[in-house]
């Protein structure tokens, strides 16, 4: 368990605490916050997807439990809110996440049992919008779409300062939207599917791609497919490696091409990129940058392209933790 | 000026009485609405959309005024609702539409010195969707999609029970989304827009380039570019012919799979499909919804694939009128 240091006294917390947890197919963030918005600490661990939700579960409640026990002299948690993906907000129920081995699970019933205590759950992308839109760098904004770049492309939507679920709880599932027809496999079983470019792995794809097209010297030729990860693609660009740049504008411009359907659909005052491979920064925003605003409805043009300034996890921790908060009081129902 | 026939009584009607006009780019439509959402009278006349603004607003009004007058015994008009392309609800006004000579306007202002009354006006997808939902086969429903062929592709968008307009009243325009990267040149600058495939010239587009693809006889291959509409499309495609049944098929594969995405983003309860190219019926539908089914995100096969059973026009006079007497009523601040 890796467990970072708490950033606010305890004296100062404002308000209730409430612990968030964020689910991610790599690893999981736990955050106890405080009613202004504040993490007052942050743990993160390996989510181990493999393994049995039971055994996931254990886990958990161990670092939240282990977590709340630093902050000394703390109030007790009044509440548990967790963004995970394929969340069913009304149901409660996980719905056998992609890369997860845990099926269809009441993920919020067997945490209420370890943990006694309120439980709410809501889609990680949700989770992350809200996040972002209460406290992120669109915070005030009323009309936002809120991009995941991780193993998955994954969305929040906020429309008339409102959370957007859908009908079924999967409204944003950006990822699927045909982006390239009859183009790559995706899990889901289509091809040509948004987050089969748009991705980690969709960055992997076109890095194979070039090098089948190319005949180049790259450092890339000497990695294996398994054994290539975004970080590596971004650092061998930054040494100026051409095949690891192009792969960077390529993905760069379809992410810019999603975006600008993306804004004709919505209309939105910002869209906000959260997510690792966001981490790669200007090699992947700027290409998306001007490939957006060469394909964008000429209405809307005056759109902004926004980076998350929060850290991993932070998004979906503190969005959960808002509409848990604002469930608590009545003000709204989820 | 073509004027249709009350369908109610006068003493039946419920209510104040609001007048709705849905400007098209070929025709455009006025009716009386009671309280209770009955048009009570109903006329249509060509647009004309290549006139000033002024001439457009001199015989609107005269046709508004012939309206009410023959509605013998009615109480006097409480609001004038518009629906009109390219609509900015906000400032009143219609921003340079496609096909229309009109450039920026503030159309309320013009009908407001003309008939001294209060004037709304919305885009016109806004308008049929809010008509649809309320008055329409999704009436109920509180997360629908409602999708506009005609010249282009419009849409409106109910989510949670309300109208989604956007940050600059432009949400829903579907039909600039990506459909095919480097596809048809579209009129507004972009290539591969939905609207240069799914629409009356997306269709006679398909059809020349299926005439020009193939070597088998056709009565199509008599017909000019400029004179084939899509109900000739539609005829001979009901006699029999086979390039007329596959350019229906190709649109509504097309149809198919840009709704597959949209289900992806928005996550409906329903999608209605809505104007005249939709007269062709099961030629487009069916092709559509088994295109849908095809591409749809597996969580989200449930959505529902349903046909507006109002006239032309009927929909938006309806939805304006709607949200015209909400505003009025100070149910809403629109």
């Amino acid at each position: 368990v890796i467990l970072g240091g708490g950033h606010a006294k305890v004296e100062e917390a404002g308000g209730d605490l409430i612990v968030g947890v964020d689910v991610g197919g790599t690893n999981s963030s736990v955050g106890i916050v405080d009613g202004e918005g504040k993490i007052l600490a942050q743990a993160r661990f390996p989510t181990q997807a493999g393994d049995p939700a039971e055994t996931y579960v254990g886990r958990l409640v161990g670092v939240m439990r282990e977590l709340h026990g630093r902050l000394q002299g703390a109030p007790p948690l009044q509440a548990v809110a967790i963004a995970a993906p394929a969340a069913n907000s009304r149901e409660g129920v996980v719905e056998s996440p992609a890369n997860f081995s845990w099926g269809r699970i009441n993920l919020v019933a067997m945490v209420k049992r370890a943990m006694d205590l309120p439980v709410s759950i809501i889609n990680d992308g949700n989770a992350a919008a809200l996040g972002e839109a209460r406290y992120g760098v669109a915070s005030g904004m009323t009309n936002i779409l809120i991009i995941t770049l991780g193993t998955g492309l994954g969305a929040g939507i906020v429309l008339d300062g409102r959370l957007v679920q859908g009908h079924t709880s999967a409204a944003g599932e950006f990822g699927h939207m045909a982006l390239v027809p009859g183009g790559r496999q995706c899990a889901c079983g289509e091809r040509g599917c948004a987050e089969t470019y748009i991705s980690a792995p969709g960055l992997r794809r076109t890095v194979f791609e070039l090098l089948a097209e190319r005949v180049d010297e790259s450092p890339l030729r000497r990695i294996s497919f398994d054994e290539l990860t975004a970080e590596m693609v971004a650092r061998f660009a930054r040494d100026g490696d051409a095949v690891a740049n192009a792969a960077f504008e390529k993905t760069g411009d379809y992410l810019g091409r999603l975006l600008a359907s993306l804004v004709a659909a919505f209309d939105p005052e910002a869209i906000v990129l959260c997510g690792g491979l966001v981490n790669a920064g200007d090699l992947l925003v700027s290409p998306a940058r001007r490939s957006l605003s060469e394909h964008v409805l000429e209405r809307c043009r005056g759109v902004k392209l926004l980076v998350s300034g929060l850290k991993e996890g932070q998004a979906a921790i503190l969005g959960a933790s808002w509409l848990a908060r604002e469930t608590l009081q009545g003000a709204v129902s989820a």
